[in-house]
């Protein structure tokens, strides 16, 4: 071979795209380099043309577009200013209306988990004096069902509140954007997780006459709390802010343990609903999120998702400047970890607007730096940078505010790119609860959900076509 | 060359100590395989016959002693149980006598900050009206001073207590010993930092009136607190437990929450003071360690360093199964940030008898989990591992309890060996605070104390003496 002319003595090979053709040449003994490439988008063609457009001549449209809603989403500073009745505050929630979780969606579809939360809602609000007769109101549409998300609104997993329901009222002063979410109902037997016995109902009226009226007079007190510099010390400590925020929580109530000795009608009571609820500060980061989302959302042209969602019957997102929601089925929840006597069969699809979370930096972007959240991803915390580096892939910039010390302080990624989405096949993984699909026996679990990549590409489709 | 029978054709060099000779050779194009040799002891021939013996005929003994130890020092479980005024707790304390940090010491040789807690405690104890009057006292031998550690107390800082003050009282069961530590005396204007304004006096009659009745009937109804289960939680959430108690600090306020709201004469008195002290846990851990050093220093001769103490003046150490002091110089605190307007110049010697955590798996072990105590050892997280990793060199176990996520969940080194301290001439780091060294403005910063290597040399060179 090394008298020939026609071939070099020494053959280097560049493999690129399917790692069976290095390997065949390796086990050969020859050195080979291997590129990971993959065909975009599956190689659908309709859609790697409009990848190649939004890409190519609309390159310039979008990226700058994109810029600005990185800015907005990074920059933007979601303050707790008060809490107060949801009828008070919220935009158009009047009469008998209940926010729920997710894309729009009427009754006969509503899964299990949620109908058991609107039917404990429907009776704290007074609408019904059981839950048997708030299932006929619900049937008969006598309630109406209204998605929490275009009423600036983020519940958690399985929840649906009613206007006498407290929420925090977070806004952002330079985008002029105001968020709400409710307070976190608490571990155990409650209606979020899909629970309407007696104590899931009198939890939400707890809320409504202690809960909500004590953080009000506490805010009062204390003035507005900068959402996310709290969030940031507690990503410092071990929180993604999305399965785990305990160390936020401990961080706040040491802030306001002042003021909650004696505000509000039942300290003690008080006291014992937040010693016992270290995902308390879940909702309060879920409302700075949607404050940030609601300013990005505003310029137009842009492929960065403002909204994600599911109801667990719909996953749907949103991309910003555009009304439209793209929904595909929800998805289940893997990479789980189940309470003992649960498993996936038991399990309902992925719920809850808190993934409003993963779409600013927190949640599965932060799990490289939560050993509680490593647990669900194979246990090391080298599984757990690999789940945080995926979404480095797909995400259009790296937070300011939110670092990682086990990235040496490297941001979290910010901004989910619909077009790195489709290009790659890399959905945003959610770390979430799991709820009992039929049973109403609460939480059976917690894991990660990976959002369905065919919402996705209906977005890039419809993208491109505005923008033709 | 080549042709020479007597040298191989190509040179391989391995370097044993000095990396000079091993760069000589690489700058002339040769590899070299550089092993990280130093001469043990620093050459000095009878610390060398020491170890050799200690290492060789002794090694056995040692090693078994050091077993034992390292046993107690990983797994007994020190319990909260009280807080009570020391007076009534420790045993021999009575009459007027103020326990203080560190080694033995009489009132010529005290330090500028540990001589001003001494007069703020002397007249909080209500022994003199003022300042002034307690100085006199002190400078005539009218209040006795008596080393804490003897009295199974730690102190932290420049602090000094009377009998008055209320103690935790943590107890290790399996071990049967009890150690003691005074309530932390937060922030600002603090006896424990060399200050003896009347606010610094006001806190310790606070600490007495308030804050320890308080605490002590929040223990009665909680029942025991598992201390290292809590600063094991805290440790996964950033805390060393020595420089930073934030994360641990809070869990436990949020596990006390609903007590802390109606025990005690003034709630809100009392919730403004946690709420300012991210410091809280502090001493709770030191009562911890030095429960679990109690128990191990019952062991007879062995290496392990069971007392660990400085009183700005000398810095101390003692091995388990003997009672000698081995005695050095206070070191300077290194690797330090300062606060504004101060520098090493205005900077006390090292003080205090928190280091009693560094002999536990705390403090400077669990550097490598702490994003605050990194940015004062360079800024990286891996500054902060090569600080863990050092102890490692001079450590006898790795803890089972106190596991470092940045280090794929490997235990923090325990039990400080004091042959590995002679041999590699690597001594325990300290995180801890600085106090101002003569104007009583109190804590001007915070870095890393090394121990002095002479007080190991003679705790060495004593035990192969008891041995022979």
């Amino acid at each position: 071979m090394s008298g020939s002319p026609a071939l070099p003595a020494e053959v280097r090979v560049v493999n690129i795209g399917l790692p069976l053709f290095a390997d065949a040449v390796r086990d050969q003994g020859t050195p080979v380099a291997q590129v990971d490439w993959r065909i975009p988008a599956g190689g659908d063609l309709i859609v790697v043309a409009a990848l190649a457009r939004l890409y190519g001549p609309a390159a310039e449209q979008v990226d700058a577009a994109n810029a600005e809603v990185l800015r907005r989403l990074d920059s933007g500073v979601p303050l707790l200013r008060e809490v107060a009745p949801a009828g008070d505050v919220v935009p158009d929630l009047a009469g008998r209306t209940l926010l729920h979780c997710g894309p729009a969606i009427d009754w006969p579809d509503v899964c299990d988990p949620l109908r058991r939360s609107m039917r404990a809602a429907t009776v704290a609000e007074g609408w019904a004096a059981d839950v048997e007769a708030a299932d006929g109101l619900l049937a008969h549409g006598e309630v109406r069902l209204a998605p929490a998300n275009p009423h600036a609104t983020v519940v958690p997993m399985a929840s649906a509140i009613g206007p006498s329901a407290p929420v925090y009222v977070v806004a952002n002063a330079e985008g002029a954007t105001t968020a709400f979410a409710p307070l976190s109902q608490g571990p155990g037997e409650v209606a979020w997780f899909g629970r309407e016995t007696p104590a899931a109902i009198e939890r939400l009226r707890f809320l409504r006459d202690v809960a909500g009226p004590t953080l009000a007079e506490v805010l009062r007190r204390t003035g507005p709390l900068d959402v996310f510099a709290l969030a940031a010390q507690g990503v410092q400590m071990g929180d993604d802010l999305h399965m785990r925020t305990q160390a936020t929580t401990n961080l706040l109530i040491r802030n306001l343990l002042p003021h909650l000795v004696d505000a509000g009608p039942a300290p003690v009571e008080m006291a014992r609903y937040l010693s016992g609820n270290h995902l308390f500060f879940l909702t309060i980061a879920m409302a700075g999120a949607k404050a940030l989302t609601l300013w990005a959302e505003q310029v137009p042209g842009s492929s960065i998702v403002t909204t994600m969602s599911r109801n667990g019957t719909e996953f749907g997102i949103r991309l910003a400047g555009h009304d439209r929601w793209f929904l595909a089925g929800a998805p289940p929840v893997r990479d789980a970890l189940y309470y003992p006597g649960f498993g996936p069969e038991t399990a309902a699809p992925d719920i809850g607007d808190s993934a409003v979370l993963e779409l600013t930096g927190l949640g599965g972007p932060a799990a490289a730096g939560s050993p509680a959240v490593a647990a669900f991803l194979g246990g090391t915390m080298a599984d757990a940078r690999a789940a945080t580096e995926t979404l480095v892939e797909i995400c259009g910039a790296e937070s300011s505010r939110f670092t990682l010390p086990a990235m040496d302080f490297r941001g979290t990624p910010v901004g989910v790119d619909a077009r790195k989405v489709v290009e790659l096949g890399i959905t945003p993984k959610i770390n979430t609860g799991i709820l009992h699909a039929s049973a109403g026996t609460g939480q059976v679990g917690a894991g990660v959900a990976t959002a369905p990549v065919e919402c996705f590409v209906e977005a890039v489709l419809d993208l491109d076509e505005r923008l033709r």
